[in-house]
């Protein structure tokens, strides 16, 4: 499929890229990892022989949301922001952002959020989970505090979408859950155990009642929560927990049709789309890769365009949703709406005889 | 939910209803279906309680296809589309109709579905599968023939719904797969059998090509045809049919994402439900009961209000899909696209204790 | 996967093999198929690269059912069942055979098949829909007459299994139904139209209620059967049709669960066998080609090996269920049943790796 | 559905039930709770109604695990254990028992758990995630330490189901991550949430390849995991965890077809189930309800029956898998494996008319 859109895809600043290459030194290679987070040019080429007409950038985890001093988060939110800004308006047809901001102090959040989207063009924010605080670092600052309310006012206000994306456990948690068994804590399961009770956390506190226009989107097939929610909902004892503030009469089910969205990021597995496709409906999933941590982004858009799924809701999950959730139509971008299954080469003799759809 | 719209509901002319309600009298009681078929103004009040707000009528089949006399039909036809007209006239906010239109003369079935929508208001045509012809009755007439391009022109022209009905065989097919296990030549089994080859046939021959505009319905969960459609299509081989008319490059999946749409009609399962999702997307189906062969409107609204399917599933295929693909926001009938999930009482806690969407 | 079992493959006697190939003269190229049917010691080399242990063999269809003389069919099942009990002999471990009877008269077919069974070893019988009969040839003949009770009492007492498999329409049926769609009358559509009412037939008609021993079989993921059963059952009123003759309290999905299965043969769609496996089990669905129909065994290996199912699943489908229903886990087959998943190269890091599963 | 096993159904000791009523006391009436989980005589009635033939019981979370004093979670295990011997023992063929064991040392928990087994007749045992410890009881215990090789070893020997069932959080987890959004701690999210954890790191930590023949059960249809297969497996590169001690070849999602097993435990989604079935297939899924944290049987039963699964599915879900696994052909249970649907009540008219299997 041509025309696809993906929206979990990181970057890093070249001063940055190679600090962070060496902390993933033992993984994939930290030079190589380093080299692909700082190049962004060099990514239209992969992106062609996907299929991929756009890639939504944003600053690599933790990010800002890793700095325990306000004053230096702030800092990297403005030269990110700045930077991506550039790197978009030299390209962007194939280019867009999402800011980033240091969640430190939800005023500030709001207002850097503000000048990221009406000055420089971002489509949207994406946060790290929890922000990183105190002296040693070892605070924790959650979103459903209602303290933030200024921020999700904004979010509401300026119209974009939230995106959150995890990053590691703090120390103590990792201390408790994870010393014993490292592999577990970050992309194969902890990453996904930690952001999930955040988003429970934002949808139960009240975030989408208060602002119903605010959109929050998460990837890896929903970080957990998809296949529960049953038994969420049906745990959720209106009697057993009156101090929570989600409105009496809304489930988190009605939440995913209203304000919540997931991408397939890092997770190609056609039992869990369906799956998730039949909890939230095509209309609240998103295509998406997790460049540069998947390699490269054959494998995923290979996985996507054979998907066993109808071709309206490919054409919808690989790119009408995305378009139209975070207005790619507009300039700079300009991307079209309503393209069709023969534009976008969906369809047809030749995706029977490669076996598509089967 | 509440806003249902249902388009498989059939009446008869009052003078009709009793021959018809004698024809079934084994079965469902002849008065008593007689008396439902000829009944309009009366459902209002079902409807009211199984949450339908629309019902789109037709005449029962195999109304003017069962009329082998030429003169005969188009005086149904006429006679049949004047009375509904009537009818919906005097409650357009809970009734619409579909043409009915005798099939021998392609010209002149053009002629009438022209007069019935553009001068009495029908939101498209239902088609009863063949129009039996000819002096004994036995000659059977299918629109796949290239003489019908005038008729499928107009339809595009008009831009209305053609939906198919099933009908029982010539006596022909009767005698030589049905004589010897008659439970099996109408719904439960022959009437899908025989529909499906009129469906594949117009598909095949071309008419979708000749006439992109054209959209085509069929119910009972698409008439076997969506769960074979791999089968199909990979058995279609262009190099062994060259006689086939049909697009060299196309799919019969190709169509059903640009001119084919099933309905629920007569057929309440989950799994075939969830099965057609996955082949076709929920933009292609729209729910319908096939009152009044089946008992009354709560049966079938009592499992789609509870079925396992995601919230914006359930509006899609319970009203959104109708109300775009008949244009019902349009006077006289004037529904309101876009309500929200709690205007249409979908979800929230009610739905979680009452064990909906488990 | 290793060990697969497939039976819905077809070989021809030498010297009908010929003129079977010119039939399809048009298709497949008349030489090559006619080859590929007559060759039976071949076909290792692509089972081995298949991953294919066992082929059950059958005579390509219409075999006996096609030669309306009594006494030529019978000539040929007995000409036919000789010829290949001499090649499974030859290679027991690979291949295995279903006899050919002509079921002409009901009592001999009993007899011919006990005779394949007894004396010749087969593990069942395919029957290729009705048996043409008459001067004409235009007689069809259907098993569901209570005249072939003695053949069903014979194949409960032999425990072997029956393949329903389809054949062209007869001459009557083809000029109405499929003469100006000549590309619907077989594999796309018109085999599985005919051959479903016959399997219908023997359900309704009691078939597995006066002999519960029977097991039938029948391939093309159901042929078009196992997505309609909720419509089947609800449709077969028990009031409004008395003559049916299946037990009273009894359901065409409970006969499913106890005397019939499906295969894969010629149908290799995802999404199918998912829906098939929801409404059926796993514990009916056997993996069949149709070879040489269908090009070879890779296409069809391929896709199974990579479905997105359990493993458990894949093993069931791939060769325990025919092992067990077919006791090919006796001599001269001798297979083993109970494999491990390493033996049989299911899972591992491997598959992952190959994305299979995904 | 007559015949019904069910494995996560909790007893209390009378001397604890109104201690452990009161924890729950703002829940579900701390009186009704208590009284509930001390009643076993009178399930009987409830059972009959339901349609469970047998409930397996175990001591009610967390059990010796919450004991951090290794004498008096000792104590507690034996006095647990021989106090509900002699409730089965009155009551065999509705009543069996899971084994209560303290795992501050590994050795004594095998002594428990094999004296439980092999003197009192227990089928499998019961543990409450992790064990606590320590003087403040802030020390916790897991076991894919290998120190608890031993335990694994005798689990092995004596050829039982291991239950896995979840426990609050640590008081150190609990305060950074449940203490503001304390509605998430429990049965909603985090009580998966950390059961996953320990979950994973036994199969990673590679008991299942040491150990081989070690069965273990979850319930909550699978804790989080099965749905998130693919991406665990994808993630757990074994280039970048060389210390993890899973065999270099396996996966996860193989040891779910080898030596995992989970149950629909307060979790009564049909979707979820219907995932899951995909993921692990129906030999590896066992009902299960959970009681009395839900309210009663009849829920979790009516939504069981009614399932839109196969009639095979359902009763190896219901009842063949379990009936297996814990060995209750045995005596002095004594439970008939291979009841027939007719037996079992599974399908029929009555299921149709119902709707069941819709």
């Amino acid at each position: 499929m041509k025309g696809k859109i993906i929206l979990e895809e990181a970057f890093n600043l070249p001063r940055l890229a190679e600090e962070e290459a060496k902390q993933y030194a033992s993984v994939h290679g930290a030079l190589l990892l380093g080299k692909a987070l700082a190049d962004i040019e060099g990514r239209v080429a992969a992106m062609d022989e996907a299929g991929v007409e756009m890639q939504v950038l944003s600053l690599t985890s933790p990010g800002c949301q890793g700095v325990s001093d306000p004053v230096e988060a702030q800092k990297m939110a403005v030269e990110s922001n700045n930077y991506i800004a550039e790197k978009v308006k030299a390209n962007p047809s194939r280019f867009a952002a999402f800011a980033a901001v240091s969640m430190h102090d939800p005023k500030r959040a709001a207002e850097e959020l503000s000048r990221a989207v009406i000055e420089l063009g971002c489509v949207g924010v994406m946060l790290n989970d929890f922000q990183s605080s105190g002296l040693d670092g070892n605070t924790t600052l959650f979103y459903d505090n209602p303290s933030y309310d200024i921020f999700w006012a904004t979010v509401e206000e300026l119209d974009v979408l939230v995106y959150m994306h995890p990053r590691l456990a703090s120390k103590t948690v990792f201390n408790e859950l994870y010393r014993d068994r490292k592999w577990l804590q970050a992309s194969a399961w902890g990453f996904a155990n930690q952001l999930s009770i955040h988003i429970l956390g934002i949808a139960t506190s009240g975030v989408f009642d208060r602002f119903p226009g605010v959109q929050l989107a998460f990837g890896h097939m929903g970080e957990h929560i998809p296949f529960d929610l049953w038994r969420i909902d049906h745990k959720l004892d209106r009697d057993r927990f009156p101090d929570m503030q989600m409105a009496k009469n809304r489930t988190i089910r009605d939440y995913f049709a209203t304000n919540m969205h997931i991408t397939t990021s890092g997770h190609f597995s056609t039992r869990s789309l369906q799956g998730a496709i039949a909890e939230l409906s095509t209309s609240r999933i998103m295509f998406s890769i997790d460049y540069p941590y998947e390699d490269g982004l054959m494998e995923g858009s290979s996985w996507f365009d054979g998907l066993p799924i109808s071709q309206p809701d490919l054409l919808a999950i690989g790119r009408e949703n995305a378009l139209r959730l975070l207005k790619l139509n507009r300039a700079p971008h300009n991307l079209k709406p309503g393209l069709s299954l023969k534009e976008l080469e969906v369809g047809g003799l030749g995706a029977l005889l490669s076996f598509a759809f089967a």
